[in-house]
Order: structure tokens, then C-alpha cells, then sequence
């Protein structure tokens, strides 16, 4: 399953209410990051057994990018309940439909260069939830990253899962610094696999108060009668890793298979800038609209379309130019973009949203 | 007359090789420079008196803008050929329709803050002109500017027409300084009124490589044989100072007399930041169009109809949107901009020049 949601509002202009960072095609190619994430499962279990989880008005939007995806296969929920209810829902579909299906959920906003590499963890990762674990993908950390959460391993990372001790927070820079150096801590990039019904169990014993509703959904879900708009409102807004996973690995349930396979979040024009950036004239330019600049050395630059974006002796911003809106920002406040979004309602401006 | 030319390639992108500054409304209210300008000299002569010499691809949207102006008055150049051949094509149309009439021209692209105040000093450069003197209208300088030439006077400047001494070039800031000190100078504003007789006699004397085609082109210019397109070209390229007022005043045939009505040229976008900005959360917005700024100032925003500007903890920027290119500009670089024009045709981007 694709849980294809969240906001990206620090990639606004770029990333807008009505068109979320993963429709965009920010990989380097054509492709969205929801359709980069298809093509990459697809060959692994066939396009017809996969699912995608999406915000209703997003629905539309993501059978269009994906014609392969099976009408049946595209989840829509009312509204955002957060990770827990949307992958509890589709798992309860899923084990519905198969029963004793392996189920993994990868999220739509990933960019991941090895895709062999790829193929081959969820291999291991389905081979061990086969024996009844709850897994999760760890990413074997390539910095002392402060924007991730850690994976705790008992002993240190090889190439085969193993039990996983804990999850830790974001931690300081310091801190981080110790988890890498230590070998023993991946990255949690929220990547899950496990045997839908060991997942269901364990989210009727542990959170019964989300269990209780999706199951109720799930049992109308192919049928006329739909409780979906009445239940779904009432349906706890928690992550899946503090609802579950968590409890779960102090039981020793939950095991992790470290992912070496060139992962990343696309998660600010930061980032998106050192992984999809070309150089222009001294300007890291994303995409092909025309860039023009004198003296100016430091930026990030993504013009858009049909337009022309020109710079003068300015450095160390990010530039984002769309169809109706630019922005201009100090490149190290590039994680605050989100704060523009905020002050865009309290100015009346929400349309640009 | 009006002469209604210049690229105004310091104010691109906002000005077009196809709309130029002078066609755009950078006065605080909807009028454009040139209807400014008509505005103010239509209420002196009657607007059956005033004259627009401007570029042929210029010419439909200069009488769009200005349907008072009658058809026949307005002047379209084949190509630029400086100030000398279009002040001398329209002071010869003139002096041939309307024997011994007094002419003053006057630049499109000129704000004038006290119009009763500039009728006053243009009624007595009239007065000085009738006598036989060419006449420049000099503005009393405020600063030591660099960016101006200076007319220097042999008495101190007081209110009426003095003799003028000589055409000063553009002054570094040192010399700019002791100008201003002197009291002796005034900025040349290129203002200038004379009788057309007198100044077509001096064309003549001065410079007959310039008189002798124009007299061909007017000559015919009212009739259907006209060889504007055929002579046109062979006009030589110069500046009306150079070629007759410079010459003519060492002759003792140049008066100017000192205009102090709050005239500002719109040259650059912190001029226009200065004259015609206003504060919209601690940034200097030209327009109504939206900004959103968070953390950031010094910078003069130039926003674009419909769309959205928004600043994140940016200094000292000039930024200027429009529809269809984006400019970010180091604030004390706006002289500049004009190269990001030049740049534009290195590039094969000249489609937005």
C-alpha cells in the first residue's frame, strides 16, 4: 500500500492544498513521486495488488497519474485521521479481500535510487513478517540527520533484520552523532511490512478505540452499506509507530532489515535542490524554464514553466517561482517555508494554499 | 512635443522592448508616464497643441493611451535615431503648420510633484524663448546626484532665466558636491523651449548633416509624397545637446531658467521604490497586488496583478514580478538590471526583452 498524504508545505508555492507534493514530479524525470513509487512496486507484486490510501479530494488526482491502479484498489478517506487509521484501513481491506496477505506500506513522498537494492530488502522484510514480526525498513544512515527519527537495534547493523529494541525521537545533533557512530541505529522512513492479520491483532489489543470503528468500516467497505463518513470522524488521530509499533517492540514483536538503497525524503527545496539541482550558470537550477543570472552564486533556484527567472548579485536564497505565486527565501530558512502557509490564512490569502 | 522614446532597460522586466517605461503606469495612480505627461501639458496649450514623436511599433498604443491627442500630431520615427533627429522632425512639422510658433519638449518619463508650479517656470521660459534664446528648463538639485548632467549659470540660480555658462557631464560624487555647494548649477533635465525657427536656424548652422534630411522629410510630410522611410536612416545618431545646445550656448544663445516643482525621473527600481512605495509589513511594495513577508526587510517589492509575492527572512532585494519573467536583484545593483537585458540576448532569451 501508498499512504499518499500530507501536506508538503515546505514545498509551498510548489506543493499546494489541492495539489500535494507527492502528484508533483519531483524525481528527476516526468514521473510524480506517487507514480515513482508505483513503477517501483508494481514489478515486485504486479500493479493489481497495489493500493493507494489518499485524501478524497485527492482521489481523482491520483487515478489520473495511475491508470494501472484498479479502481477497487484506490482508498479514499474523508478526511486525514493520520498514519494509524489510514493504514489500519487498508490493512483491514487488504486481509479482507486476501486473507493472510503481507502487507507493506511505503509512502508516496520517497525518492530511492537503487531499485534492485530496493526489491531485495522488502524481500527479506516479507520473508521474516512471514514468521509473524511486525517489520520495519530501517535506512542505514548516511549523516547525523536531526530530522529523522532513529531505529535502536540490539547489536550492530549487518545486512539481515533483526529485533528492534526501540524508537527514538528526533534527536540533537550531538545525539545523533553518537546513534550513527555507534552502528547500532537506522532510520525510521516509515517504511512497514508485516502479515495484515498480525497487524490487526495487534491493533485490537493495543488501541482498540481505533480498531473497534476501522473494523466496522472495513467490514461495509464492498458493500452498499457504507459507514465510512459516520465512523471515520470518530477514528483517534495517532501515528502508527506510537499506536503500535512502539507498544509492540517492547514485546519483542517488532524486528527491523537495514536498507542501503539510496533513499531520500523530498522533504524541503533544501533537499530538493542537491537531488534534482543542475547547475546554470553558478545556480542550482531545478527543471528546464529558463534561468539567467549575473554575479549570483549560492542559490536554488525552480522556475517555472513558460516563465523566466533572472538573478542579480543575490546569494544564498531559495527562489521558487509558480503560475501565481514566487517566493524568495534565506536558504537556511528553507524548513520555514510552512510558516508562510500559516501566515497566507491569517492574512486572507488562503487561495495561494 | 513629447518625445516618448528610451528602452527603460533598468526597469525590465516590467518595461518591454514592445512596452516601454514610458507606456507604463509608474506615476501612483492608473495614468501611464506618457498620459501623465500629456495630462500635465494639455491644460497650458489646449491638447490640439501637443505633439508625441515616438518609435512606429510604439505608435498605436501611444494614440490608444492618449485619444485626445489629434492623429496628426502624433509622430512615429521608423527607428530611433536620437534626440537631435526626433526633436528636429517635430520642431520642423511644427514650424511648417504653424509659422512662428514657440515649441518645448518635454520627456515622458518625468514626474512632476507641483504642476502649477512647473506651468509657472514653462510660461516663463515661453517669455525667454520669444525673445530668441534657447531655452533648458535646469531643476534646482536637491542632492549631489552622479546620475544627472549639470547646466552651470554664471550668477547664483534665483528664480528667472540667466544666461547659461555650459553643459556639465555626468560629475563624480565630489564634483557633484562642490556643484551643489556653488549654487551656481542646475540638473539637466533635458527641458528645453524655443522658438522652432531659431532652433532649426542653429540646426541648420550646426549641424547641416542632420538639418538637410529632416527639411526633405518635413517638406513632404504633409503631402503623399513621403520620403521618411528613404532619408530617415541617413540621419546622423546624436544627442540635441551635443549637436546644437552645447555649440549654441558658447555663443551666448542658451538661457535656462531653474524649475523647482518636485520633478523626479523614474530611472530605476529604487527610484520607484522611493516615489512610489509603500509600506506593506515592513517591505516596500509598488502596487496592490499581495505581499506576504515574514522576518525580511529593505526590500522593494514589485508584485504582479493576481499573483503572490512572499519574502522569508530576505535583506536588501530588489524583487520584481510580472507576468510571465521574475527578477531578484541585489538592492544596490537596480542600476544594473539593464544587463540582465543584454544578458537576455546572449542567451537567446530575447522573447522577454
Amino acid at each position: 500500500m501508498i499512504p499518499a498524504g500530507g501536506s508538503g508545505t515546505r514545498l509551498w508555492p510548489l506543493s499546494r492544498a489541492d495539489r500535494p507534493k507527492f502528484l508533483l514530479p519531483l524525481t528527476g524525470t516526468d514521473r510524480s513521486l506517487l507514480q515513482a513509487t508505483f513503477d517501483r512496486l508494481a514489478p515486485l507484486i504486479g500493479p493489481e495488488h497495489v493500493y493507494v490510501v489518499t485524501g478524497a479530494r485527492h482521489a481523482a488526482a491520483v487515478a489520473e497519474q495511475l491508470p494501472e491502479l484498479p479502481r477497487a484498489n484506490l482508498i479514499a478517506e474523508p478526511a486525514p485521521r493520520d498514519s494509524c487509521a489510514a493504514i489500519a484501513l487498508a490493512t483491514g481491506i487488504i486481509e479482507r479481500r486476501a486473507p493472510g496477505a503481507i502487507v507493506g506500506s511505503f509512502a508516496a513522498d520517497h525518492l530511492i535510487e537503487d531499485v534492485p537494492a530496493f526489491h531485495d530488502v522488502v524481500r527479506q522484510a516479507v520473508a521474516a513478517a512471514a514468521q509473524g514480526q511486525l517489520l520495519t525498513i530501517g535506512i542505514t544512515p548516511s549523516r547525523p540527520e536531526t530530522g529523522y527519527g532513529y531505529l535502536e537495534c540490539a547489536e550492530p547493523i549487518g545486512t539481515s533484520a533483526q529485533r528492534l529494541l526501540a524508537f527514538r525521537e528526533k534527536p540533537s545533533l550531538e545525539l545523533a552523532t553518537e546513534y550513527v557512530k555507534s552502528g547500532r541505529y537506522l532510520w525510521n522512513a516509515g517504511i512497514f511490512v508485516w502479515r495484515a492479520s498480525v497487524f490487526l491483532d495487534q491493533l485490537r489489543a493495543r488501541r482498540p478505540d481505533v480498531a473497534a470503528p476501522v473494523e466496522r468500516i472495513v467490514a461495509a467497505w464492498d458493500t452498499a452499506d457504507s459507514v465510512l463518513l459516520e465512523l471515520w470522524p470518530t477514528v483517534p488521530k495517532v501515528a502508527v509507530e506510537y499506536a503500535v509499533l512502539e507498544p509492540a517492540s517492547l514485546d519483542g514483536l517488532v524486528s527491523t532489515v537495514p536498507g542501503d538503497f539510496g533513499w531520500s525524503d523530498i522533504g524541503d527545496f533544501e533537499t530538493i535542490g542537491a537531488l534534482l539541482g543542475h547547475d546554470v550558470d553558478g545556480v542550482t537550477a531545478i527543471g528546464g524554464a529558463p534561468v539567467l543570472n549575473l554575479d549570483s552564486d549560492g542559490v536554488v533556484a525552480v522556475p517555472s514553466e513558460g516563465r523566466l527567472l533572472a538573478l542579480l548579485d543575490v546569494h544564498d536564497l531559495i527562489v521558487v517561482d509558480t503560475p501565481d505565486a514566487v517566493v524568495v527565501c534565506r536558504r537556511d530558512r528553507a524548513q520555514d517555508v510552512k510558516r508562510l502557509t500559516e501566515l497566507l490564512r491569517e492574512r486572507g490569502l488562503a487561495d495561494w494554499g
